[in-house]
């Protein structure tokens, strides 16, 4: 790289929706709030409470374990990630003497409950998302046994001619997503019964980063490498931008990345907390800002 | 026109789909059997039985009466055409001594079914059509004593944020205002519930003319000026060719439209007659074809 290409950034625009949502924000603190409480030295989380690696280092170091399977358990205290549990783990937590703190999202909840309502109808039941994102595999396990599930959208092409799909999403997906799996299936089947389970917030932030990420010369999108909304925001700003940079911290910036940039837009998964956002602008500053820089909230 | 720019037409591409659709035929079929079994000499058609003036006029010939209205009727054989019958329309005939000859299509009996369905079950019903056609104010007579109907874009977009919408079309819609109905739908409500009520034939139709537009010099849309489902080809149509002309009789085309022309496509709605494009067909032969003109079927 050359240094004559660095001018210095003038400006970030830090998106005003970037960062935790109710349902993460909620989870982290049910989180914290057990480890304060709790006498025992046994707390677990099944997965990682929310994919972002700082959060989980955080609540390590407060002494709470991650463990992959109910198998790994035999007694304690249990946190349930925002994802929520399948329906194998639920039963397999039933025999146990575990107590439970269940900080699944509500909006995943209800994504799980439209869709085995969807079942029981006799609905084929399509989940638009990440098929091995542990959303969608809690969604999936509701339904599996009931009826027909598809999560493809190849699936929905080549499925036989049925009277009638439900749709649900996963809640962090994107509204183009839902439009593009609907369309399909209304070619395939002559009703379509579709629950928009995309949480508000989500539609918010990726409409906000879009809108950024068009007037910026470069876009730095925060969260955890396994973050499915945060990977999400980085594609929907790369359709607009030609330098959009997912980062998990904000050390992995470096100086070919910033070369010529003066207007800088920031986003941020559901997942990443405010301190990481704060950490990343002062990073900015520091390695590559002019001397009044300015850092502004939304455009 | 410059004669010089005719060089005579080489090749009629005509849409193996124009033409008499599956409820038109039988609509037709039950007006002509009227016509010839009933000795009253009153037969009545509440409208046109189908959107073509060639064949109203033949039932014309035929002593068929068009009225615009039950209340001018007191007695005799009623045609109820393709299009349906609005509610206040049947509870009208209730009341009267006459015969009723229902060829309603059983594509738009089968919409307002889904309708009524969704009214009753408390959604609010948006109906994809054009407001001011008989079939869509069939439908929604059905539904609007019941609960909220919507029949336009804009209204969607105002509606109060309500928790579920349901969707029926025009059985003569197209796919694309479907689509994009439903994809503003889910920005308002939580449940969109969606009865794909577009009959097969019309997408068929749709897509075929789509296609031979693209590759002619000109396209001839063939069908009365108030056939929905006929104006709709040519709307189509015109999104892929220059040269689109919608006529309701080949003795329409003029010189000009046809200046130039090697290869022409031809498309008819749902309520062409066969003859109307035999004639269109002998009529281009005669008055603008090369020799050894090729007439194909399809592509």
């Amino acid at each position: 790289m050359e240094g004559s290409s660095i001018k210095g950034v003038e400006k970030i625009i830090v998106a005003k929706s970037a960062g935790f949502c109710f349902g993460v924000k909620r989870a982290i603190k049910m989180a914290f709030e057990t480890c304060r409480d709790e006498n025992s030295e046994e707390i677990y989380t099944l997965g990682q409470i929310i994919h972002n690696p700082q959060v989980v280092e955080q609540l390590e170091e407060r002494g709470v374990t991650l463990v992959d399977s109910v198998e790994d358990i035999s007694c304690g205290t249990l946190i349930i990630r925002s994802h929520g549990l399948t329906r194998d783990e639920k039963d397999m937590l039933r025999g146990k003497d575990i107590r439970v703190v269940d900080a699944t999202c509500p909006f995943v909840t209800k994504a799980q409950e439209y869709a085995t309502y969807l079942a029981k109808e006799g609905y084929t039941v399509i989940i638009l998302g990440d098929r091995d994102h542990p959303e969608v595999k809690s969604i999936r396990s509701f339904v599996e046994d009931v009826g027909d599930v598809i999560t493809d959208l190849e699936e929905i092409r080549n499925a036989k001619k049925r009277k009638k799909a439900g749709i649900v999403a996963q809640t962090t997906q994107t509204y183009e997503n839902l439009i593009k799996w609907v369309s399909v299936s209304l070619e395939v089947f002559q009703e379509v019964r579709v629950f928009n389970t995309i949480c508000s917030a989500t539609t918010v932030r990726q409409r906000e980063t879009v809108e950024i990420a068009k007037n910026v010369d470069a876009m730095i999108i925060i969260g955890g490498f396994n973050s499915a909304n945060t990977k999400r925001l980085a594609e929907l700003a790369s359709k607009w931008n030609d330098r959009v940079y997912h980062i998990e911290r904000a050390e992995e910036l470096r100086d070919d990345m910033m070369a010529g940039i003066l207007v800088i837009g920031v986003s941020a998964g559901a997942s990443t907390p405010d301190w990481a956002i704060s950490e990343l602008i002062e990073h900015i500053k520091k390695g590559w800002g002019v001397d009044r820089i300015l850092v502004v909230r939304g455009l």
